[in-house]
């Protein structure tokens, strides 16, 4: 049974996990607290693909203390032999006496075992304490596993009329200097960030993680991974002098079978990986194939989406936008601005799409509203 | 000179004096307090024009206890002999050793004549004592007196995306019951309403305060006064069935020399009054000719804007608008859905009209942001 300290503890194992949120993927942030005579002894957070675990440096750091301690992990130990060896083992064989658990790994190679790992090796497991605080460190992760799909989170700015540039298409600088800091955070806890061809088009952006920008301390390691850039690209428009495809990191150009080769070619030669799916609706590049990919073979846990209102309306009307993040700038463009969703057929009040606004809260002079959509019910 | 307990009282005289919130028009609220020897020894606050200033109500109170008492007002003692005495004459008269204002009146009347008075007559006068938010009670008066024009506040319901209605113009309901409340309410302190012809064609708004939604005490007094409703209509297209021609209160509908004399003819045997002004830029109605008509001929301290993009566009570029509540619901309408503002012209980001955001708050399920736009530099 959990006790009451128990929360404190199981808080700073979230806090540690918090440690990884730019470096983990494709892995989970992670976090783990070891504590005896209601003393921490050990601790520790999975910081990279490839290296320890949160709890093998836990048990590092406890050493011989470990013995009959009681472990804290934000997320199931594993039972599978990944890079290092299983947790759950190395929990056992370091004598720990009870392991509390936030939550069980959504990763069907896990999903359970670890926590049978150790209940047949005698040891007392508590699982699901602060369980919605850890699913929230990793709602990639989880969907990934779950879904097959990577966590859609959709950032746009905006004015306070809803608009996202002029009708040129120029845009730059709607929202200040904090929250386009917001936005390179975002960048950098993503997998992948997503854009349609027309944004690219208008904006020149690069789509990078910029150590400058960042307000990080560990800014120049986090810029290191620069998150895979996805375009989606129809007709193969993408030009070869695009700035995101002399930027450090990846350039994956989503089309649909049929694009022309000659195109095809000259955006490969100039660095960018084409990826041909087969054609959608109105012959463009189908949106669930698309993300089914991003999580199967390039485990994209959280998907940046940055793009204008076709290719976001669209994506909203796949149902396939987990979360929104509207950059609030406190200004007007006018009517003739370009609007943020292109919703076709919505003409009927009946039709409307309702949010769920989760928090609204001042970035520098902008404002910040994170909202989400409601499932559709038909 | 103040002393440090005058705030406390002077605080007690404002919330005095917003009671008259809804009632006082074309009058400002003004709140009184009398004190002796660290007591209250009379109070009271204007409540509805042709009755008692609140320092009369607060004499009457107090009676021969005024006798070297502490005055607190929330505007300068009038000079004048109005609908009642000067007030000015009436504190002298009672005996008042010391009257502390919070600000002066900008009544061109009045505009320190008052204070004059009462210093001549020995008084001890203190001016200035939270001032500010002494004028925050009475903006429209305040403009009226000052600017020769009623303080304009835009409301406008909008979905997250910026839009006010369907592209066919359905709207209802795009907020909930508690910001609809909130709206009743800011119709019941405004001296007018104003829209365009085109937002009655659509939604055959009545533009009333209903007694039933306005959650207040005194729900049924305060329905008593309908607000003046101003329609503008250059081409006097306004239905003669149109609802709000049928409720309690004054239609005025603007619009401009050379209208058609049989609609005229018309809309005024349904009941209409029409105001005939000399056409502005493209043959429209004139707003700031508009604005101070109403000032002047109907004395509207505080005119509530509900209308179309059209309209709030044209007084926004007119430098018209003074403060916006937008009331923003958690949904999306879309890109072909009604905007917010219709700023021909604007085309460029320099362009842009900056806000600045005063408030942001939930109303039920909606938000409700209160903003201002800067003056335009140019």
């Amino acid at each position: 049974m959990a006790k009451p300290t128990d929360a404190a503890w199981m808080a700073r194992a979230l806090q540690l996990a918090r440690r990884g949120l730019y470096t983990t993927h494709p892995n989970p942030r992670v976090g783990c607290v070891l504590v005896k005579h209601h003393r921490l002894v050990g601790e520790g957070w999975h910081e990279r693909a490839g290296e320890p675990h949160a709890e093998v440096h836990a048990l590092g750091m406890a050493g011989e203390a470990a013995r009959r301690a009681t472990a804290y992990v934000t997320l199931e130990p594993c039972s599978h032999h990944g890079r290092t060896g299983p947790c759950a083992v190395a929990l056992i064989g370091a004598g720990v006496q009870r392991v509390v658990v936030a939550m069980q790994d959504p990763n069907p190679e896990v999903a359970g075992r670890g926590i049978a790992m150790l209940r047949e090796a005698g040891i007392e497991v508590n699982v699901g304490l602060l369980e919605e605080e850890a699913r929230a460190l990793n709602p990639g992760f989880v969907s990934r596993m779950i879904r097959q799909r990577p966590y859609v989170r959709l950032k746009m700015a905006m004015s306070l009329d809803g608009r996202t540039a002029m009708p040129s298409g120029e845009s730059q600088w709607i929202t200040g200097p904090h929250a386009r800091g917001e936005v390179q955070r975002l960048r950098a806890r993503s997998s992948a960030i997503m854009t349609g061809v027309d944004s690219i088009i208008f904006d020149n952006s690069r789509l990078t993680v910029r150590a400058a920008q960042l307000g990080l301390e560990q800014a120049e390691a986090v810029a290191a991974r620069q998150p895979l850039r996805v375009v989606v690209d129809t007709q193969l428009r993408l030009p070869q002098a695009a700035a995101c495809l002399r930027e450090p990191g990846r350039t994956l150009v989503a089309t649909v079978s049929g694009c022309d080769r000659q195109r095809r070619k000259r955006l490969e030669a100039a660095g960018a990986e084409v990826l041909v799916l087969p054609a959608g609706e109105h012959g463009r590049v189908e949106l669930h194939a698309l993300l089914r990919y991003l999580a199967e073979h390039e485990r994209v846990n959280e998907l940046l989406l940055e793009t204008g209102a076709t290719l976001a309306g669209a994506m909203l009307d796949a149902d396939l936008v987990d979360e929104m993040q509207l950059f609030v700038a406190p200004t007007l463009l006018g009517g003739e601005a370009r609007p943020l969703f292109a919703l076709p057929g919505l003409t009927r009040m009946a039709q409307q799409r309702p949010l769920e606004i989760l928090d609204i809260r001042a970035i520098g002079r902008d404002w910040r509203i994170t909202a989400r959509p409601e499932r559709r019910q038909d």
